[in-house]
Formats: structure tokens, C-alpha cells, sequence
């Protein structure tokens, strides 16, 4: 049906995506049984080995269940979820019953030389010289590795993390933030996009090169909207979804009225 | 040195992967140069074709220009932004000077039966049976496909709509679903995640099965929050980001005085 058989990609791998769209899409919907075995067959017009090896992709995947005697069942997906409000990424988690860990994989200063992106995200003055602390760390949700998330901070305030216990699996960063700087953290400016796993990150996360991730920058500011935080991080996109709302404006305001 | 050998991601393709992370995390700032081809083969270890295939591969996507007798640039890479305010894909892209077109792959009536997805989006009663009409778009960035859309509307809405040319390239649903019910659309709930492009999905966008999609499901609504809407897209992430902001609530809700 709709596989292609010249491509490089496994038939099996494709029945999984295409069977994936669907569910996604609730046209599959939660917890009714999937066709059978020998009905997908018959539609995808492939042997009974890809129907099977698809089906197991997707249960290890977390999306279908198969039960013995009944058939396959599309499960109800428990994804990670990033709020439409500030807690961070432990804060946001553990509210929604995730057991949530990192590990420090790197910490160093780099300049703020020919990082034009750093200076702009920080509002610096392009003309002077400044430094930061990168800190790199893999996130972990329920023990399995999840997320790379490099912070950047002005190297003054990293110096004052550094006094934390930052290397701690349960250390968070925003709240070491509001405990330093004494100021909430009341606002953070994100870009969201997809991408393919670099061979770096897909061995940090375990998983294949390619794996498409969530790509997410953001920009995190303190009482008056100074930038304090920014990062950049990878996301499983098997395992994250994220919130947002968009609003009518007026005259590139946000109409409060609707909110 | 960060390349996996014993992957079956060619080296090209994951060296190319590399460059990507850096350039997207600013480590490889705009508009200077890289590394030359020799640096770049001592430092991953891997031969000058190589190294080339992974440069014109980048070069491809539009990350960095080879220019003659200089060298390789990363140039500055222009994405399509969803905005954070509501103006529809059509409006919110026209502005930033892209030239954006649609074609109606398909129109069909789905019922509500079965797609309980559906059922709690638009907040309807799950004993009842409701009908709705389900257009599927093709979309265009610059004239390349870039997006495939499913829009799902109630099935009354929908037979006001197709009064309207709903096949004409340029009609915007956004404007039409604000004329027909001649109400604003205040609101839009995004979903946003990563997916691997399905066999379907890949060819409708003239990509590879596999390529990382953003995966979008959004809801919109009329004054006063009554669900019009529901769309599942799949954007391709090498053209898309999606701006979003996060605030600090206070009990759950948005505190206003920080916006």
C-alpha cells in the first residue's frame, strides 16, 4: 500500500512509522485493538515476520500493547509533558509523577568569542569580551537517559554554582538560580524544532544516529527580563511533548483580555 | 574521534550530523569560516571524501556556503518561525516574505465513532455521534512541499467551507473559519514533538523515510474558547522552528503582570 519498496528503510521500520502516523493521529484510537496480524498482511502486502517485527517495535516503544489471547491494544501514551508554566525541567516532571535525575558530563568556561549567538541571546555588547560557564548535563527520566541539555551562564554566576552541589543527581539549576540571584525566574523564550541524533548524542541517550530529537533553545530571564540562563538541549521525541499556546495579538501585544 | 564505525549510519551522514549540532548550539558562529577539509579529516579521521560528501550535504540544507578560494561559511540560516501570536500558517508566513501555497489532497467525512481523540478535543459528549469533515493540505514553503496538514472541523462548519474555493492555493482556513462564523480565532493549543517521517509522510514531502518532523497537533478556538478546530501537522525540521514562552504562573494561572 503505502511502503516503499525501493527504499533504504527496513519494511518493517516503515509499517511501524506509517501504523505510528495513525495512532498519533487517532484515527487508531486508545485502547481499541489494532487489525490483526493477517488483515495487516493483506493491507500492507508484507510477510507475517514485518507484521510482527513492526508490532514489537511499537510495544517497545510504549505505543501499542500486545495481550495474549486478545490482540493488540493501543495503549494510552504517557509522555513526558513541558508546561506552559515556569518550573524547569525537574520542577514540571516530578509534578506529573516522573522520577527525574542528571549527571554532570562536563563543565568549562568558554569565551564569548566567536559566539556570536551567546552574545545575542545575552544581550551583551558585541564590542567587549566575556566569559561563560557551559555546563553539560544527561537528564534522566524513570533511570533511562532522556535529555542533553547544555547550560550557559555568565561566569560570575557559575562561579556562585559552583559553591552548590551541582554535580548532585537532583540538583536543579532554576532553583539554584532563584536561591543565588535571590529574583524568580519569570520567563522563558524557547525554540522548538526537530532534528536527526548526532553519533555524540545518540550515544549519550542510547540510542541510533538519526532518532529524531526535539531541539530546543531557551532563553531564561529574571525580574526585569535579564537574561540569565540560556540552553541548548536534545530531547527524545519518543519520550517529550511540549505545550505551547499561541494568542491573538494586537499590534504585536498579547491581548490580555483572552488570557 | 566522536564517530561511531560500527554504525550503519555512513560517516559521511554522521559527521554531517556533527557539524549540525555545532553550528545549531553556536559553537561555529555565523559567518566565519570552518575548519578547512584537511583539519576536519585529521580531526574526525576520515578521508577528504568524506569530509566533502558531509560539506555538500550541509551545504544542501542550506547550514554553510563553500565559497571559491575562501573556504566553507556558516551562513545564517534563515528558518520559518511560527510565531507566538495567531495569524494561521498562511498570515504568520506571508509576513516574514515567504511565499506559501496549498494543495487539497483530500476531503473526507470521518465520524466521531471510534476516534475518541477527536471527541475530547472539541469537548464533545463521548455517548453521542458526531460527524466531521477531515481536508488534508499539502503546503508549500517557496514553492517546496513542506508541511502536510490534517484539518478536522465539524461537519456543519465544513459544508459552510465548501461554499468557499477551498482548492485554491492561496486560501487561508484561518481567515475562512473567521468569516463564516464571523468571530475570531483567540486561541490555539499546540502539542509539539519529534517524529520520524512515515513512507507516506516522506513522500508527500519529497524526503527520505526517517527525516525528523516536527509533529504538531493544535486546537484552535472562537470567542468565548469553544474548539473550532483541530489540526495534527507534520513540518519538516529543517525549515521550521517554533517560537514559544513560558511564564511564571501563580496557582496555575498566567500571572499578567509579568507579560
Amino acid at each position: 500500500m503505502l511502503l516503499n519498496r525501493n527504499s533504504k528503510t527496513p519494511l518493517y521500520e516503515q509499517l511501524k512509522l506509517s501504523l505510528q502516523d495513525q495512532i498519533m493521529m487517532g484515527e487508531f484510537a486508545q485502547g481499541v485493538l489494532l487489525p490483526t496480524e493477517i488483515q495487516l498482511c493483506e493491507k500492507y502486502n508484507v510477510s507475517r515476520i514485518t507484521v510482527r517485527k513492526a508490532l514489537e517495535e511499537l510495544a517497545r516503544s510504549g505505543l501499542i500493547e500486545r495481550v495474549q489471547g486478545k490482540g493488540t491494544i493501543v495503549k494510552k501514551r504517557k509522555f513526558a509533558k513541558s508546561q506552559m508554566e515556569i518550573r524547569g525541567y525537574k520542577g514540571a516532571l516530578n509534578s506529573q509523577g516522573f522520577d527525574v535525575s542528571s549527571r554532570l558530563l562536563e563543565k568549562n568556561i568558554v569565551s564569548s568569542q566567536g559566539n556570536e549567538k551567546l552574545i545575542t541571546l545575552f544581550r551583551l555588547s558585541p564590542a567587549s569580551m566575556y566569559e561563560f560557564w557551559r555546563f553539560r548535563r544527561l537528564r534522566y527520566l524513570n533511570g533511562e537517559p532522556s535529555v542533553v541539555m547544555t547550560s550557559y551562564v555568565r561566569k560570575e554566576l557559575g562561579d556562585k554554582m559552583l559553591d552548590h552541589p551541582i554535580q548532585e543527581p537532583t540538583t536543579s539549576f532554576y532553583e539554584l538560580l532563584e536561591k543565588i540571584t535571590n529574583r524568580p525566574i519569570v520567563d522563558n523564550e524557547a525554540i522548538i524544532s526537530a532534528v536527526a541524533a548526532s553519533p555524540e548524542i545518540a550515544k549519550l541517550l542510547h540510542t541510533q544516529i538519526g532518532t529524531p530529537l526535539i531541539w530546543f533553545q531557551g532563553v531564561s530571564y529574571i525580574d526585569p527580563h535579564i537574561p540569565i540562563e540560556v540552553n541548548y538541549s536534545f530531547y527524545l521525541g519518543e519520550k517529550f511533548q511540549f505545550q505551547a499556546r499561541y494568542y491573538r495579538t494586537q499590534g504585536g501585544k498579547i491581548n490580555k483580555e483572552q488570557i
